[in-house]
């Protein structure tokens, strides 16, 4: 029987901030060439409509993700195009696509899976460009100080619902321009019973 | 700004314990009278596997589940027969059939999501069937001084992975036979990149 009592006189700093929670469902961004390959040389993204982020926003043009083992149909790209290619599935969806992709941020793309990606018959595979998404913060440089937080720090978010939990490992990434939020993916925000728009609490440790 | 700054001396008591994590995907508990109108009255359930819990155990017989919105097909009976028919799935299935099934300890079933239940064309509805699990510790009456835990208790689980989190609202779930085991539903588990037959650890508040 593996049990352990520690006792300990311990100095406790508790610090909480509410943050709003941004659940983002699986999604692709595509690099110039790659969207060429697939739509065209005269076609261009067209929005469907703005997300937080300044300057991102989701496109009404959606394409297929086709492994040896499955089909995703209608994944909806996110634009502006990158410099990469890069697609974000859930591990609900990794075991539908048979796929094993690494916990990356965004552009972290070394190791990451391969993946066939479909438009209207059009088919390209992308090397190198499936991930999960790690759990992550955006706020800019300048609000830094503000939240008591350091770029590229590892905190905890705190959801509050029905079931709840403190999920680990959330990395902060600051830029420039950016709108405070926790993205969590779609497996993170159906576990724990949130939504879009809901509200979690930084843990800071 | 909901910025709050805490410090406090105080008295931890630590105490932790390792716990096996089964992982339960959607499955399905027959009444006796609900199988013999799905299957016939000849008809017994087979024996697929033996679960962990004793005398319980996955069936060869599967059911489709249907809704206004969508169906899901090869849903897993579990055996024996119960008292009352209980569909289990996960919040993830529950957008794929149009659901809000609540979250429930099994049995309370009051205020559970209808939903029809078809085996080869046979199709019956059932009232109030249809819940969420809720994250629970099997353990045995025996056993519940021994891991320092009481009948109903709400604990929380904590789940070292890449991801990770600390699960809260973990229900202890005692009877008279039983083997101790966290049973989280497959949003959970995929959520924080666990597998069945894991390990976790038991946080006691």
């Amino acid at each position: 029987m593996n049990l352990k009592y520690k006792y300990a006189i311990m100095i406790i700093g508790d610090l909480k901030m509410n943050i709003r929670i941004g659940v983002s469902a699986r999604h692709i961004h595509l690099c110039e060439s790659d969207f060429k390959k697939l739509f065209g040389s005269d076609k261009a993204l067209t929005k469907h409509v703005d997300l937080t982020q300044p300057g991102q926003y989701a496109c009404n043009e959606k394409v297929n993700l086709i492994t040896e083992k499955g089909k995703i149909e209608n994944v909806r790209i996110l634009g502006p195009l990158r410099d990469y290619t890069q697609v974000e599935i859930s591990k609900t969806d990794s075991y539908s696509l048979g796929l094993n992709p690494p916990v990356r941020k965004s552009g972290d793309l070394k190791g990451a899976e391969n993946i066939k990606i479909e438009y209207l018959g059009n088919i390209i595979e992308v090397k190198e460009c499936c991930i999960i998404a790690d759990r992550h913060i955006h706020i800019t440089y300048d609000d830094l100080d503000k939240y008591n937080l350091k770029d590229n720090q590892i905190v905890k978010l705190k959801i509050s619902s029905e079931k709840g939990a403190i999920l680990e490992n959330v990395k902060v990434k600051a830029s420039k321009e950016a709108f405070f939020e926790a993205h969590i993916d779609l497996d993170d925000a159906n576990a724990n019973l949130v939504k879009n728009g809901d509200y979690g609490e930084i843990i800071y440790e």
